[in-house]
């Protein structure tokens, strides 16, 4: 950090920098970057004589001396606490997508669950003074706030699909509520009434809500599981295998399985076939995260529910833009509707 | 860009400025920044009055100050070319490991395969003075080297997994012929001589890439393809089902499928499985990718090539880093290994 500027074989040898253009102005470094971001009061002809500089140079404007007078660096934090994966992937593409339509760029940190990475990843978040900070992850189910760091409280921070634990903070999240009355009553009105359901780890939020929300939804119309109860497991095709042959076995009257996320409904589907059921004349089958490796490539191809992941990070991004330029935060959760994507398998 | 300094609602406000820090210390903004990054002369208790003033209001070392004078920004750009998707994914995690760990943030830009976004992001990258940049792309087929900005040609830029059409440029690429030849390899040290080849579009260099090599290390043996020739197709499941059908017809005497990816392997090991053939009893399979969500849900889950995609995008972040610190790039295309991943479909 202490390499003298224009040291030989620096990369930015060959361009001209600020103090370049103080010295060729006959001001000082100081004087040169308020003559550029407009900002301070200055005699017109010395403006006039760092801006001739700037032609004469061919120097380009630097959005790091600017920061210095404007207290902004355009520059914005998108934090992914495990990996970038097929979650995450869609919220940083919507994020990156309006915040660079409003010239912002985006400072990537992927800390890994790792305590002591996000920790070093703030502390140069804040040495760079972003204006702003995107946190997002894979689970939906709440995440503390980020803490630890001096001036973090200065800056806006918006949760995207993890929400914050603390409501005082702003987060933008996925209408579980809304997809599993989605998925049942697209059921409902295809006339199955017997429908069981089979979905992740109980441990996960996204597995407890949607199965929540559609038993509250069956029994809104009378009904309930053709099964009696959840059945609960892993984000898995072989999960989707045994639990079909399970309720194959145990509740034949069933005609339709709501399954929470389309590898469990491929599964499921290939299990069904592999028994001679026809999907969906005798049974229909409907996924969720309308993934489309997985929902395209099933056979036959899945009715699943959309949650629009990329229309989080976009929101997420409107959100902090908003609070950035306000300077202040309008707390709270946003929630973001999914849409009922319909194919062959009901 | 010109709002005032310290503006009401600015979310910096209740951060010390260096101007804060200048206006205490009895110096011009440039004297206080030269004094932090420690360029320059000036006299020691001048340097000492600007560190008092930051002790006393808590300022913290802001990089766009140091910037100004190291002519470094510490900041990478990293430029995918064609969304964030399963191959790009880890090259940019493998890249942020690596520059992350040198205290180099990472500035995304997502191109979406779009010029106009391309440039786009090139101005933005080049204003924020970026030390280097990684470009990288879904695709192994070479790409033109980036252009059109002034100042490109100071930085220098590697291209990883998709690499620059010039070779005097820097690029990171997968090792398609090892690859290939670690899959004909163990086929043949499993006893199978007969082999069936097919795979993607043969517009694709992957496609290409692998089936030259699969056949040429297949010739060295004494051996050609069990069908006379490749068979191109798409990356879809369904084309792995529709052509292990096709083979199966024309040429019974197949004892071993390697497939250009995880998803054709999946489709012939389906196709297999439904017509009575057991894998790997009467035919292997092998597959292209360890993508686990196909390699570990096939039955049986698949033996396959991993291409170690987060290798190149961590080989790719050192090599700029060489670059950025010799100030020249050492120009030519490094190759990363592929590593042979054994499961039950051999």
């Amino acid at each position: 950090m202490t390499a003298p500027a224009g040291a030989p074989g620096s990369p930015s040898t060959g361009r001209a920098r600020l103090a370049d253009v103080a010295a060729l102005a006959g001001v000082s470094v100081g004087t040169a970057s308020k003559a550029l971001s407009g900002a301070g009061r200055m005699r017109p002809e010395t403006r006039q004589r760092v801006l001739d500089a700037v032609e004469a140079l061919g120097f380009r404007p630097n959005q790091h001396a600017q920061s210095l007078h404007t207290g902004r660096s355009w520059t914005v934090g998108l934090m992914t606490t495990d990996g970038i994966g097929r979650f995450s992937t869609p919220v940083l593409l919507g994020a990156e997508d309006a915040l660079g339509a409003g010239k912002i760029s985006v400072l990537l940190c992927d800390t890994r669950g790792d305590a002591i990475r996000e920790q070093h990843h703030l502390r140069n978040l804040m040495d760079r003074r972003v204006d702003g900070i995107i946190v997002t992850g894979r689970r939906t189910d709440p995440r503390p706030p980020l803490t630890g760091i001096t001036g973090l409280e200065s800056i806006p921070v918006v949760y995207a699909l993890s929400p914050s634990t603390d409501p005082g903070d702003m987060s933008v999240v996925t209408d579980d509520k809304g997809g599993a009355e989605l998925a049942v009553e697209h059921l409902l009105s295809t006339g199955r009434t017997r429908i069981a359901h089979v979905t992740g780890p109980e441990h996960h939020a996204a597995a407890r809500d949607r199965a929540r929300h559609a038993v509250a939804h069956l029994g809104e119309a009378g009904l309930e599981l053709s099964t009696g109860r959840v059945h609960f497991g892993e984000w898995s095709e072989a999960w989707g295998r045994r639990a079909a042959d399970a309720v194959l076995r145990t509740t034949p009257g069933t005609d339709a399985f709501f399954c929470g996320n389309d590898q469990i409904a491929r599964g499921v589907t290939d299990a069904l076939r592999e028994r001679g059921v026809g999907v969906p004349e005798d049974i229909a089958v409907v996924g969720y995260d309308n993934w489309d490796t997985m929902a395209l490539a099933s056979r036959p191809p899945l009715t699943t529910i959309d949650m629009n992941i990329a229309e989080i990070g976009r929101i997420a991004a409107l959100r902090l833009l908003e609070a950035i330029d306000a300077g202040e935060a309008s707390p709270g959760v946003r929630t973001v509707p999914c849409r009922l994507v319909v194919r062959e398998s009901t």
